[in-house]
């Protein structure tokens, strides 16, 4: 078993080396790029999927297209960054880090222009690779501090996949998993399959299994059996963003197993990078929920599980309200409740 | 579309017709039975399942057991039939409603063992059919009490399968919404699809849609974003057995619903027939709580979704604490809080 890593920079090859996340659970491929076409394949296809992750990727994809580009003035260059940048954007429309690597990447090369573009090229190589290291750092951070909120031996429960194999390393939610492993830790995780497409199982479950932790997969439904047994210490989840007074939109379910914790007096902890906090949101009411394909509930896997002609109701996210959430932990700190007082401290202190 | 029965007597033909649910839901097909091979075989390949259903199919199992047997004196007659009830209860060993039928049969045999073996066939075939009407006669009940506690267009949430599919007719769960689309009623049903089995989609769906009642799917960790909308305005939910404090187990998830409900100030009612109330059970730890195959979590799309190595927890049932209950609502009457006093004097009436 070898811990699973989504994307891997081969320095000496100049390549990136992508894990086929089309493929999991049942097949554990990887494949290497060298080129922008590529990478705006790897993205569209979904080799490679996580927002954090999709970011760090195009970076490197900016970087391939500036390896290529012509080297005699600085204009044609750029003009052919800024082109294949719009190429690469249009890979998933929705992703917000992925137009934010891109203009990350493009702003760094107009800053040094007045230096020769095969230098220019190596220091787009050198910001590839510190977004890279930043998208690692800023998740051991969240680990080191959600870490402290934890204990030798707990339970631990989580939902969907706020995990490393949507980052660079460590992931979000799993992150205190893999230090307290680091730390020689014995403790169990819980993983919720979280239907309809089922990231528990496929992803979260199978990446702590490679990296050696323990883990058990139950169907969504089981976890409130699981907590009455008092195997589940703390809940650790992701999130898509936070909104000023602290209510937080994820992966459908969340709301149900705050619920839940809250009925047996367990912590819900939420790992969430700064970006996510959006103080124009006044509360979850103001973070739409957006409906998914129906097919994700009918039709997962080709079986047929809803009969035809019966009504689907698929939302793909939910809003825990702040009053289940006993802290939400970032890279820069620990939020305690007031969230609405706290979390605007919080991002002044930045 | 026509309304779905498990189980159909067709008196001209002297023959069962049960439902094939073993295809649902993607193909409904009928298949007729008139010999006591035939029927175990039904009964053991889960054409027909649901314990109510299974012990009225029993039922008429034995009627063509007797049907079959030799007139000559009621010695070989009455031989043949206890071979026979040893045969079918073979079929599936652990369903109470089995044995309980073919006992009956059996018995009544004996009781009428002075009349005529032809006479006496007559007498198995009518026990069959009013075994059958019993079944009918006490799930009507239960939902013209259930029904007492709901109105026009409200909004019902179930969880598995307590549907006219595992009995005879109307079901437990399902009668009061039966009983209202006779009345003309307009109300919507959400069914959680019920993991790992997915009763919930593939069975309590269908049924409803078949008789034209208004039903959604949801998975089951959306139940808490439904109940949020104010979409649901009661909780319904069959059982398998509930202690004598009131403790009721039923399919994984009812549980967890019923902390949702009570987080939501929303009534939760148990549909049952009398025989599942167990005064011998003194609680819900009483109650011992079946762990089913991995594979149900693992497999259950037909491909593999939960990767090879890792642990999975799989307990079929749990156990709702009366405190979470509103009604528990019999062929009998309602029940309410407190339990322990008035479950006894529901027992005591009859």
């Amino acid at each position: 078993m070898a811990e699973l890593l989504a994307i891997t920079w081969e320095d000496e090859r100049d390549e990136i080396v992508l894990l086929d996340q089309t493929k999991l659970p049942n097949s554990i491929e990887y494949i290497a790029y060298k080129s922008v076409e590529g990478i705006y394949d790897a993205i569209k296809t979904m080799v490679v999927r996580g927002a954090p992750a999709i970011g760090v990727t195009a970076a490197y994809g900016m970087y391939f297209s500036a390896k290529n580009a012509p080297e005699d003035s600085f204009g044609k260059f750029y003009e052919k960054l800024v082109e294949d940048g719009q190429y690469l954007n249009s890979s998933r429309p929705t992703a917000v880090n992925l137009s934010w690597a891109i203009k990350r990447m493009i702003r760094k090369a107009k800053e040094v222009k007045n230096l020769k573009v095969r230098e220019i090229k190596k220091i787009l190589r050198d910001e590839a690779k510190l977004i890279n290291e930043e998208d690692i750092t800023i998740c051991r951070k969240i680990g080191e501090n959600l870490i402290t909120l934890l204990k030798d031996k707990m339970g631990i429960l989580t939902h969907c996949n706020a995990g490393q194999l949507a980052t660079s390393k460590y992931g979000t939610a799993t992150s205190p998993m893999y230090l307290a492993k680091e730390k020689g830790w014995k403790f169990k995780v819980y993983s919720d399959e979280t239907r309809p497409r089922l990231q528990g199982s496929t992803l979260t479950a199978l990446e702590l299994y490679m990296a050696g932790i323990d883990v058990t997969t139950i169907t969504d439904n089981m976890a409130a059996v699981v907590m009455s047994q008092k195997k589940i210490d703390a809940v650790i989840v992701g999130c898509d963003r936070i909104a000023k007074n602290g209510d937080t939109a994820n992966k459908i379910g969340t709301f149900g197993v705050s619920i839940l914790a809250k009925y047996f007096n367990i912590p819900v902890y939420i790992a969430a990078p700064t970006p996510s906090i959006d103080l124009s949101a006044a509360t979850g009411k103001d973070i739409p929920i957006e409906e998914r394909d129906e097919k994700e509930v009918t039709n997962r896997f080709g079986v047929r599980t809803v009969p035809k002609g019966v009504n689907v109701y698929n939302p793909s996210f939910d809003v825990t309200p702040h009053d289940n959430i006993t802290a939400i932990v970032t890279e820069k700190g620990i939020v305690y409740p007031p969230f609405k007082e706290n979390l605007q401290k919080l991002l002044e202190k930045i």
